[in-house]
């Protein structure tokens, strides 16, 4: 199974990117040539606001269609992780990961789900979608939670 | 039935009142001798910040044995209302409502349960009992749902 | 089994009793001779706001340990219909259906809980009890889910 | 980053606005060209009603695809509080602020749910779209909980 | 603003109307001339059944896209209310109130979920629509959760 | 109202038919000529796995849209019960009914959705559909929560 | 494991015992000397009433401490099936059922909740309990959520 | 009914497969010839990771609408039982099972969701569908909750 | 009130302190003087797994009674803060914010709950108390909901 | 921070252990010497029925009061797969791990919850305790949801 050995995250442990920009995002060959749907959940994401300089969380949700490659959810963490220190709005981090993704595994299709935790009692989330799905392909909805407030 | 006539807030109309001072809080003599338990949710209740001017939300939930009076809600509505220009600290709100439905209707035992919507990401309660419930009194859970964050 | 032959409520049909006072309420030997708790759950309760005359309605949980007599739910149905055109507030309604339900079977101990829709957005909930539980007695919470507004 | 200096809102402290005329909605630049979705949840709006000049309360959910400009959550905030002490129908309300965010950002498309809370028993929610979806969008459903009474 | 004092219902309190036919429906205005939609919830709904003459209860969602005229929600209850002592099949009653409230308001379009309460075991809800949907007009799924049975 | 007279089981009590094919399936006339769907939740259904002898267990729900008759539930339920001791597949039992009531009130277009309890942990849902829905027909999901195993 | 060997249940296929007296409980020999606790679901549960010879379904909940013996869940669920055709009131089922199995395996100590589908929109709960638990015994509310009608 | 005697694994005790490739997956006439979707959850899968060797557990969700055969639960669980020792990713096994069951008995369409448990704090969804549903075919959601991480 | 002009934090934009040890945390007089309960819910805590050098993620609940200082939730938000790159296990991180905050405010009783998120598929939670709550104070349970795994 | 050094588990991939007794069960120095609970969620665990061979799979929670040492998550992990070809009974397990933890780190109490996925739609758990809490310990309700069978 050579599809696996050049894998060298998954079982040892890596230091966090210091930005987005230096993490390097590993992928592995897509086992499966039908076309089909993946879906990463990411509760434990976490940014700068550039403004207040204050921490920034979100619930995340990707959903994808790979073509030639998947990514591999470790290495998709420490991606994720490089965001740690980074200062931006919920939107440009949101659509710049989805947008990420794109450049490293050229899905066939992908859309990501960006649930910001509230601040001054108003969340925001932003969805962002890249290409057609394919034809056929089922996109289950990501059925997150609506935001309740209290009561 | 005299104990109803004496009403003049249920059917009739009401301005709000100023301020929490100037509400008057009507009661109704209690229909029933033995000791019981009445719970009034109030999910619609807002004051202001004292710092930053800026408008609170809360979720109320009252739970009393009443003596020799109960609450009539209308008037608990508007009295509540009294509060919309009112500015206090979460805990002074609440554990302050709790105190003046004890002076306005003498309870055996009353509680008040105040389920603050979050500021910063960070919601605060808070839960102030007065007295001790009658021997034997049923007291269950108020059960709010706890703050769920994202996701 | 002539414990069920003198039940004519529960295969015949019967026209709703004008009030609560005119209800007829029938019983049937308890079967079980060690203590145990009987919940009957009421989603359908309807009763008239003695002030402005329109309609009430509620959700009644009753939970009692019976001693020689166990409530049969049709007549129960029967008994619950006859508050249609009852005028009288939650208190008192809540207070007095236990109060009769302990005159009619003269249980170890009884509770009910009344979960009343609410009016001008806010519920009344009232919860009664009659009487010590039998020692050992295991009494379930009565788990109603809270009112939750909106959002 | 000069797209965020132009905010003054964000960090600084502000009185809240006399009524939706006076409100000011600052905006930032749309830090993303692809066309993508925003969805901002305010569980805190509060305005008057018209004829019992009574407290009124909603939860609203706005969806909207930003073209050129994205709304700033604490200029919403404010513009939201602008509504405190404003007169008028739930259906004039949420049509209403969705009409002005529209004018102010000029968006691709817009919709806006306004969940309000019950009186009399009954809660009405409006539900407001103005434009097109751009082709492809993703839109997932809002799922705020339905109201559900009691028991 | 013209539009709302021809409203007497609303602040005033008015006896319950003794049958559909008596009951008058007031309304209102419609205040925004774009399509949009609204939802009004009545989980207090209750009818006779024409065979056994014990009540029916329902949880009553209307969904509808005003033309000229919206439903003022006070009528709307009284309007229900007739029902009190009406008896007819679930399906008569749901589809009945859909096109009566079609003939007082002629909106573009309108739904009726009639979701009633189980006889036997098993609950029959009705689904009523009148009309097209306007071309884009947004409709959210009513969510009403399903029937749970027990367990 | 002759379309109710000529239904006896409504109010009477009738025993349990031995099996589907000597089961009766009383009816009424559509008391409504445009379109509708009617929804039918049966969630004690049991009959016999034809290998191992055991009981087996289902919750159904029936959508239907009536031409000229509707199922009258009782009748629905004394049919449903024919089944206790009859052996087949869930598949087999699942498309059998809804065919038998195509064959009895020759709906415009029905479904039936059997959500049948788990054997070895596995449980097998079956959703079966006859006909083509009724242009513009409203068909709301049947949202039966999905099987969640332990935890 | 000689406690295994005498169970034939198990592995084999039983034809349903005619009656709960015809029934045979088969037990295997407590692994576990120190005390706790097993819960054992039964959602499949279905007798007949005595009255009306209509099919009853009830979700039971048996909470015990095993002092020599632990009920053999396949065997438990043979002596269920033998009420099938057995006709009583859920009261008598209920504790008939708890004090059968206190009979068989003779544990420190035992409880049981009947949670039964509703007749005329009213369920009977039934909650038994044998003995004292023994000092220190852990046990976990039984959670069965409420009924909750409609809505 | 010779449709079920050929079936060996309901009634009998079998060993778990060794391999994926060993299992045998038994099948059963499918006894109704009108398209109709059956749905399998699976929630006790476990295979190996084949980076790390560490147990991975998966809720299947398999949905198919058959054309001359259905799949027999108990053999179903055995075949998922062939992946205890398996190693491959989620993607690899997902879309494997799905392929299989294609090979195994032709169905018109299927479908099948890998919900599985996270590593690393992050879950990974699978979604693979093989064909296109028949004409008029009803398709429900498979409305598995969606990962909710913590809080 | 002269209790809030010493708040600096509230109002004004802080820079997040390097370290728990560096982190100031600011406190507001009590205002009621009767023993209460407040809590404190802070869903977005992170700090650093101090093996593996990855961030962990965790939902924190405290609840406290105060005698003579409340805590400010601005304060207690940048307190937090200060752990994003403090290296400690989830036992050592969650005991010690209960220990600080006791010696910060030294409150009449105090406990902290800590809802980690799972590594390996695992979750830690650590509940710690500090002190004994005063006679008759009224602690609702956290009610975090449990750990649900998938499916 | 010596107390981390000696685990080598955490960093480093560890083959699974053949057995329970083979396998090796890691601990850290407990870092707070003041009582307080630890909860760890294990809902992936798998072992063999002793009788039919096949698989069992559980949901457990182990809740503990740590004296000198605490559990390292990802050894309890790696213990946790050793069950993957053990056979025996739910009870045996359950109570087996609780007593094997007991020995390894000698805890002040501990409790353990298994919730067994279900055969023959019956689920059993199994809740063991060990020892009594420590004065003043807070233990919060384990809150597994309870079986809910389907529909
Ligand atoms: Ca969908
Ligand atoms: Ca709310
Ligand atoms: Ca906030
Ligand atoms: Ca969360
Ligand atoms: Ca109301
Ligand atoms: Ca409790
Ligand atoms: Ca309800
Ligand atoms: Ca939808
Ligand atoms: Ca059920
Ligand atoms: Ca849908
Ligand atoms: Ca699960
Ligand atoms: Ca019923
Ligand atoms: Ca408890
Ligand atoms: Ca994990
Ligand atoms: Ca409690
Ligand atoms: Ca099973």
């Amino acid at each position: 199974m050579d599809r696996y050995d050049r894998l060298n995250q998954l079982g040892a442990q890596n230091p966090l990117p210091a930005s987005p920009d230096e993490a390097v995002l590993e992928r592995v060959a897509n086992p499966c040539d039908a076309p089909y749907m993946v879906r990463l959940v990411a509760p434990e994401f976490t940014s700068i606001c550039p403004v207040t300089g204050q921490p920034d969380f979100a619930h995340l949700v990707v959903d994808y269609s790979p073509k030639d490659w998947i990514v591999e959810s470790k290495a998709f963490k420490l991606f994720l992780g490089s965001y740690r220190n980074h200062g931006d709005f919920h939107e440009a981090c949101t659509t710049g990961i989805g947008q990420r993704l794109v450049r490293e595994i050229d899905p066939l299709w992908l859309r990501i789900g960006g649930y910001w935790y509230p601040r001054g009692g108003i969340p925001i989330d932003v969805f962002y979608q890249h290409g057609t799905p394919p034809e056929g392909l089922w996109i289950p909805d990501q059925g997150v939670p609506p935001y309740r407030g209290r009561g």
